[in-house]
């Protein structure tokens, strides 16, 4: 008997997650050097490294009983957050309302990983190709001192920034290029040209927050991008010397990567539809 | 050669800290019983379980250089948080002028234990003696769901309060009272007389904030405050009930310990000088 298209219903999720423990989004098997003790794989052969991919395709599989494949927006890496990423999944099993799926997943859930959302969609809707627009922030504690409570959630600097500067240097980031430079080399992309459309710095000492809006983003691409304005901030390098590390195309002509931990997923818009981060904290 | 009074000096500390990976504030040496692997002692003989103590004492003395005993004023539990704990030591290394030594401890301590605070001191100060007024803070994250990024940092509910008699069960609580009903059986201290000065709750959805300010603390004392006053909340308890908890100088009287990870301690009054917690995330 082959099912038919009826037989079968795609969900849409919302999920916010804190990325510390976990070896970022996507799935990974184990590598043959790899020390640590992991976890046996679960009943539907789910297992590999701890990531989000695992534990979300863990939690569901053990709730509609029946191996479930998740594709998300965003490839986040290790250390990374999640605000509002977007994914999908399909998945035979019809009994459960929308509401009660949610909260049978989240039940499944370490406590460091929330579905916000679920939502019955067409299979029209495709987490990675219906994805028109990303957002991500990045979160630099600029103090002499970081409250402990922050520790794997912003990146803390204590030097001077000359924000302007940043400013004035990130201008030359927006619009369409190709990010070669600002990539880490093996990001496996056909094309390195993306657009983006908007980098603002909000500075509320000792909050300094960059938020970068494009149509897509390479390998470490917005943690080069934050390395590279902080550079600036500090002098190390002039604004207008952005503009040359975009057209030199080789990752050697920008500067380091931020760390993981500054970084969030703030949203993903679909057609217009935007992943809500309303009520996060930041 | 005795060394005289003015080859030590004593310095008082405002420490803050994620309880979340310690087991509590106080030293604890390794039960026979314990499974995991714990790191060998410093060169100074400082080992045990992690805790608040023992990463600040092998901090203190990896700078120092000699053994050092750290004092603090509250010995608060596994998975408490600390904003603005008190504590003092001595030393016979007097070369080091004040903020070189709290930068240098800092640079010792990991990235969740953060030195606030380090001043010299007269031998009249003592972290626990001089200790007249304590402040704890409890949150309760009340919504359906609970950003992933406050776990461990909050107690999740999600059912109906009634705020208002919460408050009203508190009030009984306050002024001077036996709290014998609301402290952990072997508490271990010769009298369980203490002093409420007040209780407020301040509830901005999703956030209910329970504040306690008192002279001292039992073990256990405000989890256990908190679990009864949530009962009251949800209807379990009278709000009257709670004196006759009070009176029956028995625990099991009292309703159930709270979490640890909701729990901040908030401040230490010495005499009037209030150990800061201004910049202080919540």
């Amino acid at each position: 008997m082959i099912a038919s298209v009826s037989d079968v219903q795609r969900y849409k999720m919302i999920v916010a997650y804190r990325g510390t423990r976990y070896h970022g989004w996507a799935h990974q098997e184990v590598p043959p050097t790899w020390k640590k003790k992991v976890d046996p794989p679960d009943k539907f052969g789910t297992g590999g490294l701890p990531t989000i991919y695992r534990a979300l395709a863990q939690a569901i599989q053990h709730v509609v009983r029946h191996p479930v494949a998740v594709v998300g927006s965003s490839r986040t890496d290790t250390g990374v957050h999640g605000k509002a990423q977007l994914a999908h999944f399909d998945t035979t099993q019809l009994e459960i309302p929308n509401d009660g799926l949610r909260r049978a997943i989240n039940h499944q859930l370490p406590d460091d990983i929330l579905v916000r959302d679920l939502e019955a969609v067409s299979f029209d809707f495709h987490a990675i190709l219906s994805t028109t627009r990303k957002r991500y922030q990045y979160l630099i504690w600029h103090a002499e001192d970081r409250p402990p409570f922050l520790a794997g959630y912003c990146w803390h600097r204590w030097q001077e920034l000359d924000v302007p500067a940043m400013r004035e240097g990130a201008e030359h980031l927006v619009g369409e290029h190709d990010f070669t430079s600002f990539a880490k080399a093996g990001h496996g992309r056909r094309s390195a040209v993306r657009t983006i459309y908007g980098i603002d710095i909000a500075y509320r000492p000792p909050r300094l927050v960059i938020g970068i809006e494009g149509n897509g983003f390479l390998w470490n691409m917005v943690r080069i991008i934050v390395g590279t304005l902080v550079a600036v901030g500090l002098g190390h390098v002039k604004p207008e010397d952005v503009k040359q590390m975009l057209e030199a195309k080789d990752r050697r002509a920008a500067r380091g990567t931020a760390p993981a931990s500054g970084l969030y997923l703030q949203w993903i818009k679909t057609d217009g539809v935007k992943s809500d981060d309303a009520g996060e904290e930041e």
